[in-house]
Parts: structure tokens; C-alpha cells; sequence
């Protein structure tokens, strides 16, 4: 890594949240990461400036053709005052795939997660220090050519931008009601579900608007095509455990591949949890309900890391789940991951990576 | 309508393009119209300024989240020197309609068309006199709300920017080769497919890529379910004439409603010629190619008005069209909208609006 990044200071420094009480994505620290991409220069001038708003053109191909890609992910704060990230490649990673999808130039992986170290250093004050709190880090790229033809961009902004949040379970982990959603359709394969791409986030607001008028907290997408097989939970991925053993959505061409998710499937392994991937269909998981062999059901995400599914709702048929408690699976996995993420339990995985 | 709409008038004039030759998409007018969106003023301030940047915050909804919808529509200049929109309320219903889809609020599309005409008639002379140019329209609407929470913004822009565009057919109507496009999907039943929504443009990037690179200019996509049935044209919707009858895919849940297609079904049916929307198969035009039966093939919308297809190729399976001429029928329904919209022919229908 030859390429140096210029860093600019900020000379006016905002106040941070109070800790106690965060609401997500509301506060950005005082820098950010920008590179600039031309045809000419590939991806040029990785830089840390002050935090500041972006002018674009009213043409930007951003604002009509949605080339855009993003990714989340944490820097935590250790009891012993060192500041980790988990697994910061596989989201650089995944940025990759998500923009190649959709046409947009790769970005040097590892001159990213240089970069985001560097900015998580300028940071540091920033990474919250309370118990559950996290700095939040969005890596994003926009189209920015000013063009309203129809065709790639010529020229894009990659930025990393850092927002304190505060614990995702202030009130301890509850368990969720989930709504089947039966009629709108998160991805299908060929589209672009695999892809951590805007326009797939905007299209699924009717249907938490319908799960939040009936009071779930998420909706379950089916598949695209049969509309019996399950994908995803809002936007997480979901897992069942149904006899003792695990199951998760296989890598189907419409799902989201979750760095949590991929988490999880390894530490089952290493536990000596069955844990297969594979297509699972809605009815399944009600016939393993009514045999009473539906153990545990749960989303994972960067955000939550662990979701409990207290409630299953498929217009008349319902299922509650573990009494509504937080299954023993779930508990294990959820302590551990946080533990290794906040470097309170020894990483033997390699998965965190010091600031 | 009691709204007024400030203009601030421009005073830096730009040079216009040369008719000749006008690159599509790169050149924008002098002004532009805004108006802006609140939780608590719903939309206001509509106007007319110069145009110019507009400056968000990086943590603004529209680069992560994809709440973002567009139109496309043209003014046209008239022999005798009138300038004429065709059919602009539908754009605007449509616009609605699509913002629906993505929970972004509703405009009063009465208040839209009049803010264009008067952005039109400030620009009057951008809309170019030579024949087969015209002054293509932007409207389009973002999420500008500053906060990475997902969950639909509370506060919006919708803007229209002008760009003069050159002739669609500088040499002449040629008939396109259309590569069928079977891994790939445009949209799905449930999805965003009837809504002008940017996030499905730029997944459309990588099978055009394809298309372009086997030396054909469109895609055909096929439903996004059994991948059987024809969709679009690449962002147009499609018809063929078989054994003197007009078919056209109907509107399924996941195919865009165009203006021209309403608009051609409607002088077909003016003219008596049998035109029905129904689900069609490809393998259904290609026995019909067989038998003899598949006389004319096009694509339809703002850009082109009617692009005839020439070829339709389908892996080992190649259709040539009307010996890759444009068809009697085709020519005739070119004709017929560019000279309405050109005001070269009688409006009977009362498409246009006269700015």
C-alpha cells in the first residue's frame, strides 16, 4: 500500500450525543473517507476531510439511476479501551460484489479498510465507550456524471462516513412478531437481492408499513417466484433451529449474503451444531411448529446481531415461538458474538481487526 | 389553483448546443423548477430558479436508501412556431403512482403542470426548432432527509430539469437487433417494476452490457417467475403484429405503463385494428415466426416513440423480422404520434397541451 491518504483536520469540533440515549443515524462524526473515480484516473485521492455536504448536479446520475452501493458495519469500544472492528474485509468485500452487480468500478479493498482504520484513529472519540453503544461506519459509493443518459457513470464518490448508536436492546432482547408478507417482493433471482444496493431498501417501506399497522415489527419475505420459500427477515437474515438442528435460506441469487450470518454458520460448525443451508419453505416451518419441533427462530444482522422471533403471523395461521423467550441457541450465539466483538471473550476466529 | 410560483430569472445565460449534433442528456437549460417537502408543510415553496447544484448532506436518504422516482416527457416546437407537451398530466399520475410504491408523498399534479408550462415558457427558447429535436423533460423527486435510519424521509425535493435532445433517428429509422436476456430480471410481481423508480435502471446495467457486447442493441426481458414470458424492450414496452392482430404484454404487476404504449393501443383501436394486452411467450412469437405470422415487431416510449425490432435472438434460436425493415403499420403509428406531438397533424385526441 503505497497510495497515502491526506487527512484534514477538522477545526470545529461538534458535541457528541449523550451516550444514554442515541437514536440511529441522526449523529455523524466530525471526518469522513471521499475518493473520487474518473475514467482517466480509476478511484484517485483517498482522503479524510471534515465532515461536510456533497454538491452534485442536478444530472448526477445518482438522483435518476440509482448506481449506488453501501455497506454497514461497527468499530466497538473494549473494556480495556482498544477499539475493534469485526471482519471489516468481508464488507469491503461484499461493497465489490454489490457494485458489480450494478456496474460500478471496484474499489482496492484493502486500501479501504487502510483507510477506514485511519479514520476510526482520527475518530476515536467517537466510538462510544457505554456498554451496547458502537460507532456505526456506512461506506457508501454514489454515481456522480452529470448525465441522464441512459449507461454507467463515468465518475463516482466513495465515502466512509461514522455515526455514533446506542444499544440496540436498551431494554434487554425481546423477542419480535414477524408478518408473512405475501404480495410485495423483496428480490428475485437475476434482480438484484444480493447486491447491498439503495433501491432494494426504498422498495420495501410498503410492507413494513403493513407489518407495522398490524403490529409486527418485521416482515418475512417469501420468494420472488413460488412465494413459499423463505428469504429474509426485513433486512436481515433469518435462521430456524427445528429438532436440534439449525437452518438458514441457502445462497439462492436473492438473498443477502450477512457477515453475521456467515458468523454464525461458523461458529455452529466449530460448535458441533448441525447447521445446514439450504431452501427452506414457510409450510415446512409451520409443520415443524405443529410437531412441536420448532425450537428457536431468529434474525441476524449487523444492527442487532441477534433478533429473537417471539411470533410468526401468515394471515390465519400463527405460531409463537418459544413461549416468546429468547431460545438458548440464540442467547449463546448473541453472547458470544458481542463478546468477541467487543473483545470480551478471547477471538479465536481472527475475526476482529485493532484500530 | 392559488399557489403562485416565484421565479428568480437567470443571469448568466448559457450558449445552446448545436442542433446538429446533441449528445442526449448533457446540456440542461438555464432554470430549473423546485419545490420542497416537510412532515409539517407538506409540499411548499414551488419555484422557479436558476439552475444549479444542489447541496445534501452525505447522510441524505437518497444515497442510501433509494427513495427516488423520476418522468420522462418533451416539449415540441410547431411549424408555426407553438410548443406543445404531449399528454403531461399522464406523466405526472404516473410520477404519483410511482412515488406511492416507495412512500414518497403525493404532489398535486394539477400544481406540476402548470409549474411546467411556466418553467416552459420562461426556457421557451430552448426548445429547439429542427426537426425531430426537442426539449426533453426531468422530473424527479428525492429523499433529502439527513439520517441513515431506514424508514421513509420526512422531508423531499421534486425538481424538473430541461435538456434539448437531438433527433432519435438522425439517419433514418433502422430497425434494432434484440438479444433475449434470460439470466437477468428487470421486475417481479410484488416488486418495483411499475414504478419509474431509479433502482431499476442501473440493474438493468449488466444485461445491456451483455446485449452490447453480442452486437445487439436492446434487451428482451422475460418475467422474472418462469422467465417465459415477454416484459419489455429495454426501457420500453414492446408490441407485435401477428397475422394482422396487435399484441402487447398486459400490464402484470411488474411492467411500466408506458405513455406511448396507452397512446398507440388507443389509435389502434381508433383505427380498428385489433390490438389486445394479454400475456404472451416468447415461444408463442417464435411459432408464430414459423408459421409466417409475425409481421412487425416494436418497441415504444418517449425516446424513440417506435423502435422497430429487426432480429430477435433467443441462444441458438434467431428471428429476422420484415426482412429487418420497418413495418406499414409501424411507420404508420410514428407518423401519426410525432406528427400529433409535433402539431404537424390534427390532435383528435386532445393529447396535447399547449404551452
Amino acid at each position: 500500500m503505497t497510495r497515502t491518504i491526506e487527512v484534514v483536520h477538522s477545526t470545529n469540533k461538534k458535541p457528541k450525543p449523550n451516550a444514554d440515549n442515541i437514536a440511529f443515524g441522526k449523529y455523524f462524526s466530525d471526518h469522513m473517507f471521499v475518493m473520487d473515480y474518473s475514467e482517466e484516473k480509476g478511484w484517485y485521492d483517498p482522503r479524510i476531510v471534515p465532515y461536510a455536504p456533497i454538491t452534485l448536479e442536478p444530472s448526477a446520475m445518482i438522483f435518476h439511476y440509482g448506481q449506488t452501493v453501501f455497506e454497514g458495519l461497527k468499530a466497538y469500544r473494549t473494556p480495556d479501551d482498544r477499539i475493534l472492528l469485526f471482519r471489516p474485509e468481508k464488507n469491503f468485500r461484499r461493497l465489490n460484489l454489490s457494485s458489480e452487480r450494478i456496474s460500478i468500478p471496484a474499489i482496492d479493498e484493502e486500501l479501504a479498510l487502510v483507510a477506514l482504520k485511519k479514520l476510526i484513529e482520527v475518530e476515536k472519540e467517537w466510538v462510544p465507550a457505554l456498554e451496547g453503544n458502537s460507532l456505526y461506519i456506512r461506506p457508501f459509493i454514489i454515481a456522480t456524471e452529470p448525465n441522464i443518459n441512459l449507461t454507467p457513470a463515468n465518475s463516482y464518490q466513495f465515502m466512509m462516513i461514522l455515526s455514533p448508536v446506542g444499544s440496540y436492546y436498551k431494554e434487554g432482547i425481546k423477542p419480535v412478531g414477524i408478518y408473512v408478507e405475501d404480495e410485495y417482493t423483496r428480490a428475485v433471482k437475476g434482480g438484484t437481492g444480493t447486491a447491498k444496493t439503495a433501491g432494494n431498501y426504498a422498495a420495501a417501506y410498503k410492507a413494513q408499513e403493513r407489518a407495522t399497522e398490524k403490529g409486527y415489527s418485521q416482515v418475512l419475505w417469501l420468494d420472488g417466484v413460488e412465494k413459499k420459500f423463505i428469504e429474509e427477515v426485513g433486512s436481515m437474515n433469518v435462521f430456524f433451529k427445528v429438532n436440534g438442528e439449525v437452518i438458514t435460506p441457502e445462497l439462492n441469487g436473492s438473498i443477502l449474503e450477512g457477515v453475521t450470518r456467515m458468523s454464525i454458520i461458523e461458529l455452529l460448525k466449530d460448535w458441533g451444531v448441525p447447521v445446514i443451508e439450504r431452501r427452506i419453505s414457510l409450510e415446512e416451518i409451520y409443520q415443524a411448529y405443529d410437531r412441536g419441533e420448532l425450537e428457536e427462530a431468529f434474525g441476524t444482522g449487523t444492527a442487532a446481531v441477534i433478533s429473537p422471533v417471539g411470533e410468526l403471523n401468515w394471515g390465519q395461521r400463527n405460531m409463537v415461538i418459544n413461549n416468546r423467550e429468547m431460545g438458548e441457541l440464540s442467547r449463546k450465539l448473541y453472547d458470544t458474538l458481542t463478546g468477541i466483538q467487543t473483545g470480551k471473550i478471547e477471538d479465536r476466529y481472527n475475526w476482529t481487526v485493532e484500530v
